[in-house]
């Protein structure tokens, strides 16, 4: 058994994004792009509320999370997502040997802390059980934890990362959620920082 | 531990979706319907590939699966989902006391059904031990297993049913999923025989 | 030539609306509708910005409008579309002759009203001729004005409603799309007042 | 009165999109890249109809056409766009002078060219008198014909270009249409060709 933290990589995005969006924008209104306007463009389409102009711009990301925060990550329909699939992957093959990968959640201390782990080594005991006796993969998920980690790639164009963060950024969120939202505005704020400003 | 059966129900459909279909689509060429030709018209625009079309009738189903077949029926974007929601629903408060329901996974037999009765079991006993111990739904669910029972709405235009069932009654699905496909295609069948004929 | 208004009829929608959505949002948190309590249910939603659930329910209505409002109603991504094709109607052979409709826009008077009227009887005078001479009608649809009269049929679930309304009824839309967004919202809040109540 | 041909140009890209392909592709078999894998790795997932991953690579072109061909182009509701509005360009202040700029259909030869020529002539005139006479443009829009030329920027992922791709470089769409589809494959397959080879 192991356990990791949660993770988000910029794996790929727009260049120059802010540039693509004001070339696009202009395209509406038959105006030139002056030198170096492209990021008060960006500011005044959001303020405007035109964020349609935003979706020509696109950011991909790599995350680590358990299943449960990538069962809520899948619901945003206005994305692509390449997943790890439990019913495909043998997680007693593992690259580390007969041992499956956690994700801990927040905040657990004590006893609390130890129910945890005795849930997780025993879940983990079962599944490599099942795989043992002959069961597919896909039969032997069922017994896997929410908190077993996953990994998913995530792309998404700017204008649903602003609703993606809005929403996941929130003191409303999942903490573990709300972690992997911080760690992806701050790299967009790297790429975009007129874009996504507003969020911080 | 409660164990119940997957199962999907029609809450809601277009009324009428035949002919709603034929109203539509003859818009596009300014044809007039005649007696009783909506079937046929259905069933010409499937011959076609004109299915755009189907997307002015919807169904609406009531699904109860496990949270593995949920994860990938979620992943459907042309369609929209309401589900119980492991943050905010207390399990350890069910309708049937201090008491978790799940869903037993096909084939399981002698040791195999032994050892994945002893997983649910001693999942259930962590996730209400950490209940009992003031953590929150939405931490002590990191120890819920992939086969707990999950109950959602999903509702979909016709021509996202027939992806979805072109795809889900495959031999390549999950035979959990596969079971659901089959539901779905039943009901489906007899509210517009038309336009699902061809899935059988 | 002949000049018609705008119209929209509501020609389908989900039976019960409110109800479908109560029953739906209640799954999310496992609780039970009680008498009558679907309106109350969906005024909360929308009060949460728990919005996704009026996905559920549908509205379908015919268009009369001309080609300009009809080229921004179909920008809307989130609906489905069935619209009389300029390509494969031969508006020479109208059920009422050779003659072509159209929607004239709004606060035309004196000479400027004369100036369409021109404009619009040799754009007929020419597309006529093309046709005449031989041309297919998706060559000598080139000389069709935007004020040309079209027929589409539009279905949307309740959230992208809100959001169309939202935007159509302001007063920084076109005057006809405004038009059409108010007779949309008036049938829309006698089939399911609660949800579209706040547009007013 | 200008005529213009039709055109488009790849504005921006993912950069290296078939190992972005790649490397999403592999997180849901846990496999890795080899050396110069990704076009091979691209083939794989087109031959076995595992075209969600080629939603992780995008291309936004700008395209020139006519107002008939972007009311189709805009339909494809997996796509962004932002387009030259008619509501708010006034095109009696071209940056040509007063003279409005047209895209003229294939195929018009004696006299249906001097109609054609005719009818557009006439148009302009009349828009730009309704625009002498103060009327504003989203009025005066009202007499331009479907041959008016218009600009707009399209993005969408590689998955949806290749459906958009499918079904308009098929001798049923529109000729013009088609055009801008040869246009469009023939500067995809520069950027990713393992992707796009198969529609050539």
């Amino acid at each position: 058994m192991r356990i990791v933290p949660q993770a988000a990589l910029l794996e790929s995005y727009t260049p120059d994004p802010q540039r693509v969006i004001e070339a696009a924008g202009r395209t509406c209104y038959r105006s030139t792009p002056g030198f170096n306007t492209a990021g008060a463009f960006c500011k005044m389409l959001i303020a405007r509320g035109h964020e349609s102009v935003l979706e020509h711009a696109f950011a991909t990301f790599r995350i680590v999370c358990d299943r449960g925060v990538s069962h809520e990550l899948v619901r945003h329909r206005i994305a692509s997502f390449s997943q790890e699939s439990t019913r495909f992957c043998n997680y007693a093959k593992d690259h580390f040997g007969k041992e499956l990968t956690f994700v801990e959640p927040p905040g657990l201390t004590g006893g609390a802390r130890d129910e945890w782990l005795t849930a997780v080594s025993s879940a983990e005991l079962r599944y490599l059980a099942l795989i043992e006796m002959g069961q597919p993969p896909e039969i032997a998920r069922s017994v896997l934890p929410t908190c077993l980690k996953t990994q998913l790639v995530m792309t998404a164009n700017f204008r649903e990362w602003r609703t993606v963060l809005r929403q996941r950024c929130s003191p409303k969120a999942h903490p573990q959620m709300r972690e992997i939202a911080r760690m992806l505005l701050d790299q967009l704020l790297v790429i975009a920082p007129d874009v996504f400003d507003d969020l911080k």
